[in-house]
């Protein structure tokens, strides 16, 4: 069965990490490359081809299996049931359709099983969230979640590649006096810490901290789980962190927490203090794995934990997700009758 | 009345700071200059002046009325008694003697009364505690703290100028290429995030997380209340933050915290999401005040905010508070039958 698969934003950092992805993992066929606006480079390295870059239309979408969306809401929103009623299933990366209750939100080795109702449109969760939430899925379902707090470390390039401009360009004029502002008005990401990603909504929450509250909720299926958050960007590159908070209803020791995750797929434990090993952004980031280490007993409350992860935010918290979403969609439908 | 002060430590980045703000504050007489290693800098500019630095040695302490240990543990343990012993009133910023039940652990804004009894040794508490206490502290005598949980973000300053030339070693190779690890086997600061600051212990927590427990229950005066803590380096240079979650026995609202932070001396509340203002350590650094913001309802529990502060860690978060200690003690000394 030879699939046609689609790649919407295709020229931004998470469409070209969807690209190296395709061409790393076994889909047998080159991608249709589409990109919302006039893209820069016209043509893409794919398998040692140049593959073009076309503008989206709703022509591109026709003869398509799948198309994934590496695009911002308003494309998303624009594009998606274009490409639905072209006949092609939708795996969307943007949080357009996240919220929306017939929309599965979807971390393959939490409940892929949601795929196997075929729908035609698939929400990516959040970047953060998705290692947040596998962390969390082995201990939910063996001790029961109760609440969970989290505090995140967030590489700029979960802003995209001008963001990560910015990064480069402050760290570099850091290097000799002050780092600049940011337009806007913005403070500097280089050597700088800004709790605020995406917009602030009316209760003092980011955007981006609803965002790991609804959608753990979503993607662990517990709607009224008590979730807080706070998000940060902080002066790295690649590979998001979250400190995490965790109680539950029967008490894990940090050794349980560690036996489950090293079970589970899709989490690596790195949790050896003595050799000052516990996951960081350097070590995610290039990897598939959520890294996950520093477990310990809350020390202010009963029958909860501490811990710390780690995860290349293009990939697994983004390109990697989506990628595996269509990986089980390929295997259920050559595997239906 | 001329007072003598001596500063044990005086060369390194708190004893450089330390110097700076006796200079531009109202001690009148030119300090004493110690140092526990033979100086690179035999001597230090104060006021027009070069001050020579002396290697520390019983004599050093003659005649002083206060010495500021900016020192490791094992210097300040060391030399406190033969200071004492000496005639001077020491005021340690090691974590070495803030243990110690008779000695007091003082933010002078929140429990400067303990130095009333004219203690004769004094600990400065840890970096980021002091900002996460001092903003605690009117929210804790209004509404009854019951549990506090942190995450922080921490300066490379605060491990000292070696550590400082790491991450800008660091940096400066980043922008080419992989940023180098440190000695050790120790994860790279540049373009990284280290959740390990100071030693394991046995319950696997950091020595630094744990500073933040026994200190924050010390300096509040609520030795059962609940603390855990996350401490964790980032690539900044100066300026420490913290996300706190706080639950209070009586539901304090964000306009309440606003309201008591405003009163209370060394805060400045920076928060204006509209505006885009909150803390950063950026804006935090140079400056004496704590800052505070990103107040909001934790969404997880009952009775309980979120919020964020940003601080000087070389200054309100060491120097500065060693030098008001000093400066306390000074008026109440003045002031005294």
């Amino acid at each position: 069965m030879s699939l046609r698969i689609g790649l919407l934003g295709a020229t931004g950092l998470v469409g070209r990490t969807t690209l190296e992805l395709l061409e790393q993992r076994d889909f047998p066929a080159a991608p249709t490359l589409l990109a919302s606006e006039r893209p820069r480079d016209a043509t893409l390295a794919f398998r040692g081809q140049r593959l073009a870059v076309e503008p989206v239309s709703p022509e591109g979408f026709r003869g398509l299996d799948l198309a994934l969306f590496a695009s911002a809401n308003g494309v998303s929103e624009a594009w998606a049931e274009i490409a639905r009623a072209a006949g092609a299933t939708v795996i969307d990366l943007s949080s357009a359709f996240r919220y929306h209750a017939e929309v599965p939100l979807v971390v393959p080795e939490i409940n892929g099983a949601l795929l196997d109702a075929r729908p035609t449109l698939i929400a990516n969760p959040n970047c953060s969230t998705i290692a947040i939430a596998l962390a969390l899925a082995p201990l939910h379902r063996a001790f029961g979640l109760e609440r969970v707090a989290v505090a995140t470390y967030q590489a700029v390039s979960g802003g995209g590649s001008e963001a990560l401009a910015e990064l480069e360009g402050g760290v570099r004029a850091g290097l000799e006096g002050p780092p600049p502002g940011r337009a806007g008005g913005l403070p500097a990401f280089a050597f700088n810490v800004v709790p605020h990603i995406d917009r602030f909504e009316d209760n003092g929450y980011t955007r981006e901290e609803m965002k790991v509250v609804w959608e753990t909720r979503k993607i662990l299926a517990a709607p009224d789980l008590a979730v807080t958050a706070t998000a940060v960007r902080v002066p790295v590159r690649v590979g998001h962190c979250a400190a995490v908070n965790a109680r539950f209803g029967r008490a894990p020791s940090p050794a349980d927490a560690r036996e489950l995750w090293s079970a589970f797929p899709g989490l690596r434990v790195v949790d050896d203090p003595a050799r000052s090993r516990y996951p960081t952004p350097l070590e995610a980031a290039g990897g598939d794995a959520v890294l996950v280490g520093r477990a310990r007993r809350d020390l202010s409350q009963e029958r909860a934990l501490e811990f710390f992860v780690a995860s290349d935010n293009l990939r697994k918290g983004a390109a990697l997700n989506a990628v595996q979403i269509a990986e089980h969609l390929v295997r259920s439908r050559v595997s239906a009758p």
